[in-house]
């Protein structure tokens, strides 16, 4: 939906990093997709960006609960209980102009917090809130992994530098 | 330290939304802090951008525990104890060149997951477990507010266009 690119890159990686199975994205952006596949190969798992051309169908189809993420919305500890156990979720995040039937195509409007923020932030802490902290066992197939470190940076694998 | 403008105004408005009270910048970007000034004269609150020559000093001055936020370090999980009850906290991310020293210079390096994602979404994590939900008294003196709807968008207050 007419979206920075930069900014959607860290949509995508930080969908991965704290846990969805895969984004949706329109318009697509092959380039934008090749990227972050070639950081999942790298880094584990098997998260993809996969574009489409209309999001209404991605809606209209998702066999779970759809979340337009928007800072009107409900607040999310209201909406929490209802996603828990719930099965799939799909989590809705709008360009700069949302298109007003997504608040109706939605299952539920949810809002963290009713302030202006990041769409970055605000799937970053549903997807915390749901699935709790990241852990590695999500990152099967790693080339490349961290081993945190107390000061400093260590990285095993192929292609780590140091 | 070489920031894409779009990026760090999401990362402002992150931080204000989620609760912390003001974001140093180095370098300073006027135009930038003037953008959340006005967001926050809106929205209400005291949270504001202030641009510093010197990172370093910041950190070296701050009287509290001084967290950088970076993939390769310790998790977050293991760090949060650590913060919880103690004081004043600076989270600092860098930019694409982290500077080497920042790692040393920190108390805590904390990692939000031990993948590459989005400073956007570390610091969103950890203020929302730090702070918890966001709460409507963080923002006093807003001209405009949210009314939360489970569809739909409903704003109070002067300058709301619906």
């Amino acid at each position: 939906m007419g979206r920075d690119p930069r900014l959607t890159t860290h949509l995508a990686l930080t969908a991965r990093a704290l846990g969805a199975e895969r984004m949706f994205l329109e318009p697509p952006d092959p380039a934008l997709a090749e990227r972050v596949a070639r950081i999942s190969a790298a880094w584990g798992g098997s998260f993809a960006v996969e574009g489409v051309d209309d999001w209404r169908s991605v809606v209209r189809q998702f066999p779970g609960t759809v979340v337009h993420l928007t800072m009107y919305g409900e607040p999310l500890e209201r909406v929490l209980p209802r996603l828990e156990g719930s099965g799939p979720v799909l989590l809705v995040v709008g360009g700069a102009k949302v298109p007003p039937n997504l608040y109706r195509a939605a299952d539920v409007n949810a809002a963290v917090g009713s302030q202006p923020h990041s769409e970055v932030a605000a799937v970053a802490v549903v997807l915390d809130r749901l699935l709790g902290a990241p852990d590695g066992k999500r990152f099967r197939g790693a080339r490349r992994r961290i081993v945190p470190q107390a000061r400093g940076k260590k990285v095993v694998g192929a292609g780590s530098r140091r």
